[in-house]
């Protein structure tokens, strides 16, 4: 569809280049995934592009690096705006910020207390996360999405967290489909999408890499 | 300039709610500024305006809440479009979502490690939050302002924290402007402006304030 020039500078198993893949694909933007050896040798152009943080994913639009997963959404929605994934009203927009930020203090850092947690604070891990998930489950209610009829923003912003939700289920002794059965029942709506399925990993990959990840920081 | 309900859950000191105060002066919107006693109980209003944070500060438009501040300055920039905050074009936003990111994640938390430390903390606390500080001065450059000519998205969200910098200067010891007077510059060049300047607090007030909280977490 475009005849930019677009990379990602991508890594399989993180959620936060997923989002940029799945915002990418709903707009039919072509796009070359670069992928970086994050446990290896960081490429010059991740260096270059990134110089603050220094992490993927990194979007290059003819030239122009863009950071940050949430920013790189949003600047995906600003430069191809069709179809959107914002509500044009302010206050549907606002809402959708809201909780798009909810998800990005929460979601990931939530999970990963889980399965970076020893002995009896795994069990406090896991009650807080299954908090944050049920705050979710409200804010989702009876609607298909979290923005109603149609998939957008919150939607792609917390999709690719939810491939590690495996993991965080074997090291926490629990199923999120018991605890948050509409959540369950939006990730599989979701994972009907093309865009969604086409760069979601295989939960037991990542349950495999969060075991890689538990002995190098000396938790097996 | 608006015939609009627009009130502001506000807290004198706090400068998040200081944010929202810029940015509708900066618009020309009338409001009503209600204080909350943060130390005491919290109004019915913040409790059922803002369920999951009840924090300030909460902007109510017409009956409907916006919450936290960073969405509630996007959400004065929807709303009442002129003068704009953002840059025109999508490269340029993300450029000002990018540094606005920074700052919500790093100074107002990396200035507060310094007066929650005690003993040798403190100069490492002083020295990470100077390290945030020149990455910030670098942003900045030679530019008036964060966006260039005019002052914007960046420059409401930071400015409000720099009422802080006497306390963490009184704390640590050290002077912002002999460490970085590009940023010493551009916080007088602000106070300039009456959106600003109207509801800065006096730092020495400020840092009356923070000696009540550190005398509260039994700092002193």
């Amino acid at each position: 569809m475009s005849k930019d020039e677009v990379i990602l500078l991508d890594f399989w198993v993180s959620p936060f280049a997923l989002r940029a893949k799945i915002a990418l694909a709903e707009k039919g933007v072509e796009f070359e995934a670069r992928q970086e050896d994050l446990l290896g040798e960081k490429s010059e152009l991740l260096l270059k592009s990134n110089p603050i943080y220094k992490k993927v994913p990194v979007l290059v639009h003819n030239g122009k690096a863009v950071n940050e997963s949430t920013i790189i959404v949003s600047y995906i929605e600003d430069t191809w705006p069709t179809p959107s994934l914002l509500p044009p009203c302010a206050y549907g927009r606002a809402t959708a910020r809201f909780w798009a930020d909810y998800v990005d203090k929460k979601l990931f850092d939530g999970g990963s207390k889980i399965w970076r947690s020893k002995g009896e604070e795994v069990e406090v891990a896991k009650k807080e996360f299954i908090e944050i998930l049920k705050v979710l489950e409200g804010a989702l209610g009876e609607k298909e999405y979290f923005g109603g009829d149609s998939f957008g923003f919150v939607d792609i912003l917390a999709i690719p967290i939810t491939a590690w939700f495996y993991a965080y289920e074997q090291y926490g002794n629990f199923k999120v489909e018991d605890e948050c059965p509409k959540i369950s029942a939006w990730i599989k709506k979701c994972l009907e999408r093309e865009s969604v399925a086409s760069g979601y990993p295989e939960p037991t990959k990542v349950y495999e890499f969060v075991g890689l990840l538990r002995k190098m920081l000396g938790l097996e």
